[in-house]
């Protein structure tokens, strides 16, 4: 028999028979791997553990732990609820089942509403199927025998005629009975699913176009092994709890109306928070040379031409005509910083010329995926831009990172993570400017000392970027912060500056935004300190409890003393039990509780509680003065004394 | 001869022949009167003074001082302005010839593009005519008979098919041999026309109409004596050296471009302007028991509906459409903080509730009526929406009257006048309520003892409303503040509080905003001052002119020590004379020019030069810095030492 040599990732290369598969390959290396492989990476393509191999080849053992992986494992999962599905629901005409960010989901055609214990049920059967272990095999297909199998599901019927017209391969996978329509690759047998849960029921449109089909949607999750599932349905748990949609509705802190889909109102608790966060990032631009401007939102057509948002964003913006002239709301800032630029002749003195701004920004995001604060129509920015020379990216990079390195770490006590995306296949300029410009983004890291993964190619076409990832305190990932370089914006506007030679040069631009938008920023920080917010965020600061109606003007007296140095305070001096009000106090999320009594009162003190339920008794009145106005001061993530 | 009564304005009566003329009586009442008289006013209807009395009548002579007269006598000026250029410029063809805020415009349809030399010509023209006295005459006309007098005029022609298609009587005036068509009245002869100046050329439309041909408009200006023409040229030139959009661009405070019309755009140093009256406003608030909300810009149709604005304020709101639905961003924030107020049940012990925004506004203005930031498409107002039970009335608008008057005459110290106008003909709710609700804003005009005149019957229909407006540098006159009371909006919305009584009662709102749209006060502001503005809010306050370069470290140490205080300096040492650097400094109108040499180092002090241009030598720097924080802290209108 022929032989065919296989090179492994390590780098070792090893012959077989011509034909063997990546699944036989595997358990030859080692029983674990052959067990937890699911599907192949071969010569960079993504296959079927059971597809013959028959040249020499590079291959990848894909198992949970890789990305792909993971993905066919829950596209598998995917399936075996659709198989599950028709098997009890035999009119139901399954659609397209996709993975999606923590699990999938399967859209069905089918009469019959789906109710919550029609999931238990339909679970039951996929653990059935599971039991089967059911081999999963691929089938090639000509348009004619894909449209006879499929004949009963029109859905399946126009995907397979477009596969046709696009001169795409026709295949499908079977496991028993069930035959579904797929590009695949999918994990070699059903036994390998083990923990799964379908966790909600939606309606959604063929094509997500309301003119379409209405379908039913059911999502799941799908892991390895019941431990994982067990864990990630008590973190759902727990976000849930943290939900910043529902923190903000019951502490009166945000909430949203339909007659404004994804634009937040701030209540005048959340508008205190909000406004916090922009005084304190305004003082640091002043501390940092940043400039702030106050832009408008409609611009004229012409200007989203220039700037190539009208061809590759026009669906994103709110488009809208006045005196037979088109408008667009903005979606982001840079062309109006680009306009205040050029608003005179530039020297290289004068750079860098750092322009911030906190206009409000329009996205006509889809109704369906608003939630949130974290995905919204309306929303601003810590946006600012930065003209710059060439040969000033490093320092000025530096600084951004520090900048940016300040609010995560030093202000919020984030991890974070780095990376850097580098020159794509299609880029703008030339190799050597973007070389420069990626040596001297490397270089302000390691200046820096930040620890960062290179992410080759993934860079925009018109620079390299740097994108900062924080983890919050359920260990979920949020992508926040991103520095932008940008070569193009200001050559699309001709924007120069006068250099030392007296020629005009092209200016280069970053673009940056730390909180990223202020809003998204506001529901993360309330999902990661569960509502609980430090002591300078918080728009109630202290609440101050009366054992009895007769402590009130001590109370008031205590009151008056906080609030003339600034503190957000209130007294609670109703008739009513002590545990009755510091249990408001702690739902509400009030850092610092007071009770005050006979003792307070005769030695002016106070008992201290704190949000973490630390009690803290005989506390001198102007201690705890001074202790609250240094924490504040210091912007401490917690209250300790 | 029979004989008619005519009773004057002060009552008496006297006895005339039948057919005596209006200017007649004048001159029998008195020679002044006689010559001062330029129309009629008879039976209440305004007339000529040439029109003969045939009975009983009312009877008022008309000058110069009435506003019906100045309009009369702009009016005429308008058609001795049409009689020269039909004179000079035969194939001209008047069109209108309205008056307008001081002064008069006419439009003609003519080939021939004026230019700034022909208006010097027509006003010489002009002059002549005024010399030869011209007698003016009304002649009555048929439709046949005026569309034969106005022949060669197709504009006229299109008037005059109108009056007649609306049964309006077609009438004309003569002076010469120029006839115009014209309601009237108009003033006795061409000689009462004395002191006038054409001002400007322009382009028009027929009928305001981009689509019909285009016009070229002609305007003027015109009084009773060269000395009132001199004095309006003068406040002109004044207005003109003051004007906001002026400076404001050449101080780089703001400016406009045509990317987005009537939206201004903040630079750096405007913003700071922008915000410290921000600044301002929520200190007070605070103070004053408002609680800030920041809401969404864009809402569905239905909620427009709701609020009255879809049916009457349409064509002012930008209108766009997303997923099929309209939207339309607010033009006002009133329906955005009834959502507010309505999020949750209301008690009488929660009011008054005071909900302050300080969203951007948007109004789709026409862009030939937008001027720099006194009209502007894009704004943001210090707007607040009080909701009060009604017996709360006498109390919040006394306090909404302090807080007015505290920001007007003792922080900005403007002369003001108050109006307050009440129920109109066609009224919402019931007489009773008006009558409590207009006597609750008198008693409170009276106990915040500020004079008021009342315009009767000038309400909106669903409240009465105070008016403020104040008197600037100029002695323009400018409408400010409006505190307005409404009972139609919470009706339809059905906005609600529980009274004692345990029930549910309509909540009263008052509409108030002090500054007006924060754009437009701030332009008011720089006319006002000239620029010149008070300490706390001067972009930069201090700046530092070295008198040689080796005092740069004295001036730095100066620098850092003003800064490190928050006050907002810089040091200008360049080797330029200190005479020129003065020029600079005064020209960017910074309130306090420091300069240091030998005596200053030495004996560690500045000299102290102010906007006014007053100078204190030996000035302490510590002296110095107490005096600009004390400055800066009363918020003083001056600088003195």
């Amino acid at each position: 028999m022929p032989k065919i040599k296989i090179t492994l990732p390590d780098g070792s290369v090893k012959e077989y028979h011509k034909g063997i598969t990546a699944g036989e390959i595997a358990f030859g290396i080692g029983k674990r791997l052959g067990e937890d492989a699911l599907i192949a990476k071969i010569n960079g393509k993504l296959k079927d553990l059971f597809v013959p191999i028959n040249e020499d080849s590079t291959l990848q053992i894909i198992t949970y732990k890789d990305k792909e992986g993971l993905e066919a494992f829950r596209h598998s999962t995917a399936h075996l609820l659709a198989h599950a599905v028709v098997e009890m629901f035999p009119d139901a005409k399954p659609t397209i089942g996709p993975v999606v960010e923590e699990g999938f989901y399967y859209d069905f055609g089918i009469e019959h509403h789906f109710v919550p214990e029609d999931l238990v049920k339909i679970e039951q059967r996929m653990h059935e199927i599971v039991k089967k272990e059911y081999k999963v095999e691929r089938i090639e297909l000509s348009e004619g025998e894909a449209k006879k199998l499929f004949k009963n599901n029109p859905f399946k019927i126009e995907l397979i005629q477009e596969f046709h017209e696009e001169k795409q391969p026709i295949s499908a996978y079977k496991q028993g009975d069930f035959i579904d329509l797929c590009r695949g690759p999918h994990i070699p047998h059903t036994g390998k699913i083990k923990a799964f849960k379908l966790t909600k029921i939606a309606s959604a449109y063929w094509r997500g176009d309301p003119k379409n089909q209405q379908l039913q949607r059911i999502y799941g999750v799908s892991f390895s092994e019941k431990s994982m599932l067990d864990a990630h349905l008590k973190q759902v748990e727990e976000a849930e709890k943290r939900d910043h949609r529902k923190i903000g509705k019951e502490l009166e802190w945000f909430n949203f109306f339909e007659e404004s889909p994804g634009s937040p109102f701030f209540y005048p608790k959340g508008t205190i928070i909000y406004n916090l966060l922009l005084e304190f990032i305004r003082n640091e631009y002043k501390k940092r040379g940043y400039q702030e401007v106050i832009t408008p939102l409609l611009y004229e057509k012409s200007l989203w031409v220039t700037s190539g948002h009208w061809e590759h964003f026009k669906e994103s913006m709110f488009v809208l005509e006045s005196e037979g002239k088109e408008f667009a709301l903005k979606p982001m800032n840079c062309p109006s910083h680009v306009l205040v630029y050029k608003s005179k002749s530039r020297s290289y003195k004068d750079l860098p010329l750092r322009i911030a701004d906190f206009a409000p920004l329009h996205r006509n995001e889809l109704s369906g995926v608003l939630a949130g604060l974290t995905r919204v129509r309306k929303m601003s920015q810590d946006d600012a831009h930065i003209f710059i020379a060439p040969e000033q990216i490093e320092e000025e990079i530096f600084r951004v990172l520090d900048f940016t390195n300040f609010i995560y770490r030093e202000v919020f006590d984030f991890d974070y993570k780095v990376e850097l995306s580098t020159k794509p296949e299609k880029f703008m300029g030339n190799a050597e400017g973007w070389s420069k410009a990626e040596e001297a983004l490397k270089k302000a890291l390691e200046k820096k000392k930040i620890a960062y993964e290179i992410k080759s190619g993934e860079g925009a076409f018109y620079g390299p970027k740097i994108d900062f990832h924080i983890k919050d305190a359920l260990g979920r990932d949020w992508q926040l912060a991103t520095i932008q370089l940008d070569f193009q914006l200001p050559e699309r506007f001709e924007a120069t500056y006068v250099g030392a030679d007296n020629a005009k040069h092209p200016v280069v631009m970053i673009h940056r935004a730390l909180f990223g938008s202020i809003e998204r920023f506001i529901g993360i920080l309330v999902e990661h300190y569960a509502g609980k917010l430090p002591l300078w965020l918080a728009p109630v600061q202290v609440r101050i409890l009366t054992v009895a109606d007769r402590f009130e003007k001590y109370a008031n007296k205590i009151n008056e003393e906080l609030e003339k140095h600034n503190v957000r305070v209130e007294a609670d001096s109703r008739a009513e039990s002590v545990g009755y009000k510091v249990r408001e106090a702690q739902h509400q999320k009030i850092p610092l509780i007071l009770t005050v009594g006979e003792k307070e009162e005769s030695k002016g003190t106070v008992a201290v509680r704190t949000i973490d339920n630390k009690v803290y008794f005989d506390v001198k009145v102007d201690d705890l003065l001074s202790k609250i106005l240094k924490n504040i001061k210091e912007k401490k993530v917690k209250v300790e004394f």
